[in-house]
């Protein structure tokens, strides 16, 4: 039986963690059959209330009587500006049109309001003791750290370069998920700018690993059984997989969603901050491309994120591919249609050949 | 004893490429060296004449008898617009005259030229007998593929993407290295665009393997026994170092250039294209910072490489590390100064444990 620090510390039989992706993927009948199979199933409630929160966490504990955790966005400052949000507008509203949007827009939150939600998130977790926690986007402040750690729970942060991780471990928190430039989805650096911290798995893992005493957990272009295996022998203990799981029979992706990964290939994924103000990796599509001359000139997360709220909902629900945020990491040549257990079963089933 | 077709073809004891890095890098002492060690040293001569080639290939062979290998590159066709020469020009003059460069600048080529001294290249490949030539920034001809396979020599392309890979192994190339967004030095994408061709070793070996037959060879970030064995598991016959092959005692790169190395830190590795007018990856200094917001539209490669030569080679010269071109990959931290026997032995160590 395999077992290290990271499968001991998060209560799981093998070492994979379910990327906690946000935006509906992971109902609970995802989540809940992660931790089934033996991994760690992760609520992504980013961008959840603190009601959807209980809701699901109170389905969770129904469903499952194992080890499964929750992950959230750590707020950092931005700036509202009308001028930028104005223009953002003008470029947004052709393809609103194309869509047929009749709603409203949403009305766009400032700082105080983001932190004042981050903090009720944070007491649900607390309140429904949730027995693991990871963070992205940043670190939260000392106090908060200190009292969820008075609740046992168990802190992952999130890393994309060596000093990020070296923080991370510095906050106190258990464990640190290194985020490779494969990896689909939000980038989550914060220290560092973005072609700063866009490091390959290759070179992230052992230069995290020689510098911090905290497990290592590598995500990015992870989809079998040889990426956890390269991670654990670069220095990881394990491996946390998004697309993976995405594209999964229990997954609550858009079908289309999972349907475009099965088919597409690896130099179709790009990176974009014109659906949320911060870079994400996904496939390359008509929204994309036309709006790749001014991406740079887009509102900070989540200004633009709330802009491309009604959009996304939009293209999503229509199945359009022109305008839907396809994300995905850099292997979708190696996605399958299949079940979870399927998928866990084999990315473990060479495991007990690794050399500790 | 460790063996494979990768080691078979070209007849090495150990799955190591030395990276062909141009620009006076590759000595013969090095390249020797390499070779003496039991991996293959290759002379980087994308930017030698036919008569520097021939000096060095016979300097090999009088320094070792064991295998070793040459690279060129593939001249692809560009545009000599006098327009952009003069606005490159006129952004250069102020770091010439910082460098009190007096020389005349450089006659820039054009395309007929290129392929010219290309063919000149090949002509010494064959003349000489090198056992091994690979190939970067393209794929050579029909003719070209079918003579060097008549003189038996064993041919290496350069892929960063899986259909490059694919066109690598049609062309009838016998290895194929895939280059990581990791790699330092240039980008060896020839199909793809920039951005959609910076996939990370992580993606890019799995895929790659799945979908050609010949041997694959990773190459980027790989410093040392982890990243050879996670390129193994990953699908790799074998791995091309360049980096830690760059900071070696018998490497010619300039001092200060190793000792830039030895220094980073994995966040201060960019990619730019100011040097050269082709995307490379090396450690940000003043001269990158200072052009990126210009570096869209400086001339394409070689032009714009012709237009900073005086520039590259007074800042090598003067040790000015903030106009030098520092190239590295993204694992700068694992980067050690030692003799290349001690880098092979250390990289090998453990290969013995390789479950095939």
């Amino acid at each position: 039986m395999f077992k290290n620090e990271m499968t001991e510390r998060l209560m799981i039989q093998y070492p994979i963690i379910q990327a906690p992706m946000a935006g509906g993927i992971t109902t609970s009948k995802l989540v809940a059959e992660v931790s089934n199979s033996g991994a760690l199933g992760m609520i992504g409630a980013g961008y959840m209330t603190p009601m959807q929160m209980r809701k699901q966490i109170s389905e969770m504990k129904e469903l499952t009587s194992n080890s499964f955790g929750i992950n959230l966005f750590v707020p950092a400052p931005f700036d509202v500006k009308e001028k930028e949000i104005e223009r953002a507008n003008q470029l947004l509203e052709p393809i609103r049109e194309e869509l047929h949007i009749q709603e409203e827009p949403v009305k766009i939150p400032d700082y105080n309001e983001v932190q004042a939600t981050f903090h009720e998130q944070l007491k649900v977790v607390i309140d429904e003791q949730v027995p693991i926690c990871s963070f992205t986007f940043g670190i939260p402040s000392k106090e908060i750290i200190e009292t969820l750690k008075q609740h046992d729970v168990i802190l992952l942060g999130t890393a994309t370069t060596v000093q990020e991780a070296i923080e991370v471990e510095k906050s106190g928190m258990d464990l640190v998920v290194v985020q490779g430039s494969e990896a689909g989805g939000h980038r989550g650096n914060f220290l560092d700018g973005h072609q700063e911290s866009l490091v390959g798995l290759m070179s992230l893992i052992p230069q995290v690993a020689d510098q911090v005493t905290i497990p290592v957990v590598s995500a990015g272009g992870i989809m079998d059984g040889r990426g956890l295996t390269a991670s654990l022998y670069l220095g990881a203990q394990g491996v946390q997989m998004g697309t993976a799981f995405l594209t999964c029979l229990e997954s609550g992706a858009n079908e289309r969603h999972k349907e475009e990964i099965l088919h597409a290939k690896e130099d179709q994924i790009v990176l974009t901050r014109s659906f949320s103000g911060k870079y994400a990796r996904g496939i390359k599509n008509k929204f994309i491309s036309d709006m790749e001359p001014f991406e740079d000139s887009f509102p900070p997360f989540p200004v633009q994120n709330t802009l491309t709220q009604n959009l996304r909902r939009a293209a999503s629900s229509q199945q359009n591919r022109d305008s839907m945020s396809l994300w995905s990491g850099q292997s979708p040549r190696l996605a399958k249609k299949q079940s979870v257990k399927a998928l866990i079963q084999n990315v473990v089933a060479k495991l007990n050949n690794f050399n500790h």
